[in-house]
């Protein structure tokens, strides 16, 4: 007989669900099941679910890191015969329905992949090597540290070629990530910047934005592209289009045309793909973004008992013959209908098909600057801004979390500050990246 | 000609004072001399200054970090020739008025040491290597982050004997960190640990506070050194009084009694000696204490141009024969004082000697729960919870961090909680701790 560790959970007479992933689906399904007849097994590397649309300020000294996260154990304290383990899930075994993890293996009834994505850097090792990728706390962590060390080295050096290397921050890819991120680092040069570093000449400070397509923010609307540029050149940044940034050593970055620029301050932010673990056969994956194929009740194709929610899973539409964008909503609805059809399931009754319902989207550039797409509706300024603000505050987890943000945003508003710029934990460039 | 790096920091016609150390004296010394004519230079390992006496806060996730740090630059912005540097000062050359640090030399006219004390484990590297010190945000972190993984790990262990020495936590020093910490150790146990691992026996979890003394807080009253017992005793920690701890070798706690405890969770808080810096001569050191020998004006004996301020100057007064207490107020006191000093002194008049005014000691044991020695009067409980609420929340730097903790407080009182339990960059064991 196989000796099965059950990383300390008894079986109970209740079927298991294990969801891998406490992102927007999974804790979105997991909450969604409270009071349902399962056990729950809630996996995660971390302990807590991270608001990732907000990271961006963590990286630029708006927020601190502990008002974006929320304990997984505090969002689920009310579920019953719910567990949480704390671990790196390393393969799935369909054969007999059982995962292998960092601290042992584990049956499930139903299993439910909702790992998002990862950073990709195509292939290019030196890239993965010397750039800062922000999918993560920690990673966006590492980016307040180095710029702010990098500002505090370039405060006492007397060269100018490396002082500008120093104060250059380029930042790849033009999607929202990118776009908030440049107009962030706009914000603390024209704010914030000028205050702490009197004896330095602010205009050293130079931030480029590098998008291969012909235009920012390339998935939402012309008047959101438009915008956007136009918002970010007015805070000074200097938007490359049409360019993609080919190598960086650590120094020097170099584009498709050939241009080169010093740089210490490199941030990629140009692509994702998906976070998939081993196990699944082949044609049940899209092989190159890196997603698990799913039929319209989110089951893995091949695998009745394996489902995939959120940005890992492809789910082909006829509205979205590309698979559904890789952003909050589809996770969160596919999230709460999962849940729904687990219940359906149980009871012996089939599951009704995914259908998702576009809120738009959005991006903030700056202070008072925003682009929103509403689904018949394109526009862009202060009143974006404001909707950005109010939507943003209202889907963080937690009334302490909302409450601190919310002071945090006014008093930056108010004394065009960006309080939490301590370099907590020093990045070490020879620190793996985690 | 001797080559000399001034760290980018150009000689004016004003006088430099270089402070090494941003804490509450330098901190001090440093905003007193607002409006004076010396350009000034503050050297610190870290861009903030942290308040100190709120660390175990951040260890017991009941505060995050961020809120009990300032920016250095941000506290000094409206010093005029005011220059910071983060670097670390590696020796002193009193015969040419220069300083060695991490980024280069630098002169000065006056030179304030005020670089505190650092953990002491009186020679065994044992405990050096294995302990957990709390002298810093850094440490602090680490703490709550290895408490916190301790009991994901306790949770899916099967084994008594191992989930026990996760599940220990042995704090040792019977200070006020140490009460402090076990207080706040006990509340975690007693309402938010059983919300979150519901599947696990909370009383497995022990909390033992070691003081080599026959009372916790020997340098307060014998009021403040029994309610803080009782208080303790009540809260269910285990203090064990006259006992020192020998050894730890990473998993088993000897005492000096011979008794052995097995404990993942080792916290060092019985000592402290002074962060002393190379090329100030012997007989100028309080050698057992490390400490500089300073007269009544905070000049280092022999050295007229060298002054030192709080945990790391030793002044013998009539009252305080074997120096001030080495806590807030008397570098408070310093601080301000030498800034007086050195303005007196720029005029060509004659120093004023210093006279620390004892405003009374504290320490918190927990919810409702504190001990207070004032000058005429000694007393626990409520009350002195509440000063010492009061006292610590306007102690803060800034508008921002006294609303972000006191939120964080009146969150956590009225739900019994303590918010900010996450492991965001987790402690691993093998790291060089910092």
């Amino acid at each position: 007989m196989r000796q099965i560790s059950n990383m300390n959970i008894p079986r109970t007479d209740q079927k298991r669900v294990v969801i891998i992933g406490g992102g927007f689906a999974g804790i979105c399904l997991a909450k969604s099941l409270r009071g349902s007849k399962f056990q729950l097994v809630v996996i995660d590397r971390q302990n807590y679910h991270a608001f990732q649309p907000l990271l961006y300020q963590v990286s630029t000294a708006g927020l601190e890191p502990d008002s974006i996260a929320y304990p997984i154990r505090k969002i689920l304290k009310k579920n019953k015969n719910f567990h949480f383990r704390m671990a790196t899930v390393n393969g799935i075994d369909p054969d007999v329905s059982e995962i292998q993890t960092s601290v042992g293996s584990l049956e499930y009834d139903y299993l439910i992949i909702a790992t998002g994505t990862k950073t990709n850097f195509f292939g290019n090792a030196a890239l993965e090597q010397n750039a800062m990728p922000m999918k993560s706390v920690p990673q966006a962590l590492n980016i307040r540290s180095l710029s702010l060390q990098n500002f505090e080295r370039a405060d006492q050096c007397e060269d100018l070629v490396e002082r500008q290397a120093l104060l250059n921050f380029c930042i790849v890819g033009g999607g929202p990530t990118g776009v908030e991120l440049a107009g962030a680092f706009a914000e603390l040069k024209r704010h914030v910047f000028p205050r702490d570093y009197q004896h330095m000449d602010i205009d050293e400070m130079e931030i480029h934005l590098f998008e291969g397509a012909d235009r920012l923010l390339p998935p939402m609307s012309e008047t959101a592209s438009r915008k956007s540029l136009e918002f970010l050149m007015n805070l000074g940044v200097r938007v490359h289009l049409n360019t993609l940034v080919k190598d960086y050593d650590g120094d020097i970055l170099t584009t498709n045309k050939g241009e080169t620029i010093r740089t210490k301050n490199f941030i990629w932010t140009a692509g994702v793909t998906g976070a998939s673990i081993r196990g699944i056969k082949e044609e049940s994956m899209h092989e190159h973004l890196n997603r698990y194929r799913v039929n319209r009740f989110n089951q893995v194709k091949g695998y009745p008992k394996i489902f995939a929610l959120g940005d890992i899973a492809f789910m082909e539409t006829e509205r979205y013959p590309g698979g559904h964008p890789q952003v909050a909503q589809p996770a969160i609805q596919q999230g709460k209908h999962l849940a729904k059809n687990l219940k359906l399931l149980e009871k012996g009754k089939s599951m009704v098909p995914f259908e998702y319902h576009d809120k738009g989207s959005m991006a903030t550039i700056g202070r008072n600057k925003a682009v929103a797409d509403l689904p018949f509706w394109s526009f862009g300024g202060f009143f974006a801004w404001f909707i950005w603000m109010f939507v943003h505050l209202m889907s963080l987890v937690g009334f302490r979390n909302r409450v601190i943000v919310f002071f945090n945003w006014v008093y930056n508003y108010i004394n065009y500050d960006k309080a939490a710029r301590l370099i907590v934990r020093p990045y070490n460039l020879h620190r793996k990246k985690n």
